[in-house]
């Protein structure tokens, strides 16, 4: 990608130089996520162009320069496949390091295949071969997940995780979540294997709620079919006993959720604001009716550490048949193919979309 | 009070006939708080009309049926000079009381002076007397605390405290007090109290301002002089290092205050909202920009818990000297001055009004 | 039983007169707990001897008094089967209930079948009827769940999950649970329903531990088969990377298992201890090695409230199928084989004794 | 220091080669701790000896190669007067740093002056020199902080804090400290700074009571005066009317002092354990009485982060005056008089020993 809007270029680049520690991989899959759609129409500021999309990709290892090894003390080998967490370059060093300790709002941070430049080497996953520097955090597919079960989970799998985790489930909870792409799947199950009583979902298009439906979410509407907002709001009340859910969890991308959030959560409860990556505008509400007389707890729920990455991984693992996450990947593209693959994104003619270089 | 903007009126009531457990209190002191105001301008639902305002009191026993006790286990007798926890009625029965543990939203409480209608009894402080049914919370003052320190509180103190206790002071927390009037005076002190590092406060008018001054807030500016919200997003941000505050604790009653405590905390930081006791209109805000992003918790206080009033007034009775309570009462007034009352809360003329019958 | 030791006695109540509110069941199931063999061996003080057994139990409603409700508003009829919270008379009142929020440390409360006297009336569950005075919490069966499947949990079910929700599960999470009783069955349950990755079991005797291997624990050993501590230690470490268990739940009623716990828990680790209900010893530790230096979090766990029983319930209602929990009920008894099913307890010969009156 | 119970020596070093990022300190004063005793006594396993001892110190900085920052981007220059964290190393990539984010149970860890050997260059403080590795987090004193004040807490200033912050205090809480050294000195000035409403001492000898007192604890007590444990804890009941502390705070080093925390705290209360650092013996317990029906929190408080050095010198800083923190110094001594300066330390007649070199 060389700039928003502009038709996608494909670039010989020179094999790198690893320097020691780092690790150069073959790419098997990289996954096309609503954010390359939002990087292509231009939505994210600051963009370094020329990028190379991807950030989130699994790779078979083909050389190494030193011992690098897992976070865990494993040693990466040649021929292991291999995923690993995106964000490199965190300071370690700043008040969001240290003292905050929310390592996701460190100035310092770097994303694979948004916020690193194609000039910097081969630091996203459309592309035949992948660089981690020394530093990258990678993990090893275990337990007999395949590439097709992790990158069915793919970056909604540590961002809806991450997600439930900030709101907090308590056992038996009536959780909605708002939004049925693949954050808001994630988001769903992992409410469900954090406890949930009682999983509900709110989203379109209708092959999204099946797939939902499919892995036992207790009630999924298509909003194409509930169109109005007062509908949806008795609709929940009715699922939790005429209270409002004690969780709601948005993960949509339209600012006008997060306004039914505060209208579907009960008094006391919690909304989790996971879905609005970019600026797609303002909303109104009351802050009396919506916030303080309903001593509601609103979190913003920005990006997700390694250990998110790293216990969802290891979730997906234990769950690969009971959810079959690699059954969320609804096509595969070629390199050759990624404008397509961005346009069926961009409509949401599939759930998962895939480049296999 | 009999109605919106009515007059108020005069009306003799007969002796109560105390049912076993209650007490009969003679009016030491009742409070003139913002939300009389509200409740004489109509803001306010599902009043109970008429009703005898003064929602915290303080008072001296006259009478007792039975053999009272406080929630510790001591007699109340007469002579005590005693104030109480306004809320009754809780059922303790309900999902609120029991599953979420969140009694300020039992749909069953009730509020002296608020939500309990004259016709029920003397059930509010603008009153010569006070009737506390069995069952209301009643605290002695202690440790040489006067009605002139505790009233000096009042509604705000166990207001103000809840709110900081809801948004978590880390030591060493920049605090920011939106808003001047007695719950952003209790929150300013306690948020001291609880170890914030540096708190500031920003309000109005003047005098109030100078109030806040006297007892060690850090800094404090009239918002009459910085009428501009960006000149104070940059103030705030000059105070903290550039990053905006830890915690921003709204207490205004005015909507636009929230929007602007969303830019005033930083990136991870809390808001507090309890300065919207009343609906006064909608506002504009960027779930990207303002939650999402910015991984912000946003906490809606409503109502206090007896152990926020129980560990308040502890607080207040430690600490009497050092933030001169009783000083915040700037002015008394007869019961039949209590229109005067109003008019002074309403154009702020004065910080706290006491009702003296 | 009227006494430590001294054989059961059959005694013959008159029917009760219900206070307005009152509830009288006819007994279906009442639980020969860990706690009864305790009673009867005296090593509980305070017992207000004579005592009808039975803490928990199930009834069907054949006499109501006035309109009785369910905490959620349903209104409890004649007919209706049901089970209760055991414990009563919570003052509300004091420090425990108001201020820190503990209300299972009141010192007012009271449980049926262990606190309560005979001469008091029917309160216990060994006996064809029982009384449920004012106030006793009482839940219907819903969603399909029966008498059995309740009473398949019994009072493990919420002392299981309050230890659980006490430990605070984070997803991912390895959990040792020491022994493999009804609280042990239940804890280890609801620790993967929270989100345990991984859930190992230490216990006995062998059918216990065949009964948890049915219901999915990853991992449980005959503690009969490994008696050797240092090597039950070698296979926490092997179980969990060498590092110990995130949480372990102590769940025997052997004081060594909790210093067994502590050697088991990774540094920075939580161990909870629940097992603990009388007083059978002394245990040896090193505030060093054991608490300081591993930087560990140890909790007792003292009964549960009525939260835990309803979200535990809840739990039960959906997981029927997949836990079986009817089939932990290993032996029922007629009222006159009380003692037998003493004795079957004592010795462990079964894992979950009924009284079928 | 060459060897447990080894006179010390004194050895020449040649000037430190600065690394990049590096920086050398002329060291002003570095303190005599008791973990100075203890590895003098032998008590420590796994010593490199040779060591230079003197963890935490404060010097001048004489020399710096590149343009080293402390952790919030001021830049390092000659002439400054710092301290730094003593801890360096950790490596930022294993189970406790990633996943578990508890830092102090990384393996990697080092600390200056008791893990790093002297042949590795002038990593202690009781040198005229130290070298201060790229990475070591380095903080200049601030808002008229003097070394003495910095000194006067010591390593206890972040130890006692973070044991503090371990604990949880509520506003309001009745503390009892056990240990009137350094740390002990610490937490109870931090527990009131977190917004404690009754802090309380037990220990000695008697000027460090006298220390304590002046610095306005509510309470405290020359164990010396009051040996029985039985008379100590009616006193601690007398404190806080009946129920036990609502927190306890062992430092003391003595084992004993852990069971009877566990006997001064409330039922449902917390009792940190931040006073063990080396074995000192077992101790008997009861796990029924003392931690399963207490429904007690005890938690082990091992080392302390970088943010606890932070945000206890912010709060240091902060209360200069009125908290005398220099005045917790009792004597200096030069480098040859070190030996004299552990005599001190070990029997107690010297609060706060600094090194001056």
């Amino acid at each position: 990608m060389t700039a928003p809007g502009k038709p996608l270029e494909f670039r010989d680049h020179s094999k790198p130089v690893l320097p020691p520690g780092g690790i150069l991989l073959e790419t098997i899959a990289s996954e096309v996520c609503g954010t390359d759609v939002h990087l292509h129409d231009g939505h994210l500021d600051s963009v370094p162009w020329p990028i190379i999309p991807g950030h989130v990709s699994c790779g078979r290892v083909v050389e190494v320069s030193g011992h690098p090894r897992d976070p865990f003390g494993d040693e990466i080998k040649a021929g292991d496949v291999v995923t690993f967490y995106d964000v490199y370059g965190q300071c370690g060093s700043c008040y969001s390091c240290l003292v905050a300790k929310q390592e996701t709002r460190c100035p310092h941070r770097r994303v694979y295949g948004i916020t690193t430049t194609a000039t910097d080497g081969l630091l996203g996953g459309w592309s035949t071969h992948i660089e981690l520097r020394p530093g990258v955090r990678t993990l090893k597919l275990r337990n007999g997940a395949s590439v097709e079960d992790f990158m069915g989970g793919g970056c909604g799998l540590p961002t809806g995780f991450s997600a439930v985790e900030r709101g907090g489930v308590v056992f038996g909870d009536s959780v909605v979540v708002q939004g049925a792409g693949p954050v808001g799947q994630s988001a769903a199950i992992f409410a469900r294997l954090c406890g949930a009583g009682r999983v509900l979902m709110i989203g379109g298009p209708k092959d999204r709620i099946e797939a939902a439906r499919a892995r036992g979410i207790d009630e999924a509407i298509d909003i194409g079919e509930m169109r109005d907002p007062g509908e949806r709001r008795r609709w929940v009340l009715d699922q939790t006993q005429g209270r409002g859910a004690d969780l709601v969890i948005e993960a949509t991308g339209n600012p006008a959720a997060v306004r039914e959030a505060l209208e579907f959560v009960r008094d006391g409860g919690r909304v989790v604001v996971v879905g609005q990556y970019t600026d797609a505008g303002d909303i109104g509400l009351s802050p009396h009716r919506h916030i303080n007389r309903k001593h509601v707890t609103l979190l913003g729920s920005w990006g997700y550490e390694f250990r998110h990455l790293y216990l969802s991984l290891g979730g997906l693992e234990r769950t690969r048949e009971r959810f079959d996450w690699a059954g969320f990947v609804t096509r595969e593209y070629r390199l050759d193919q990624a404008e397509a693959a961005l346009g069926d994104m961009r409509n949401q003619s599939v759930l998962k979309a895939l480049i296999r270089p």
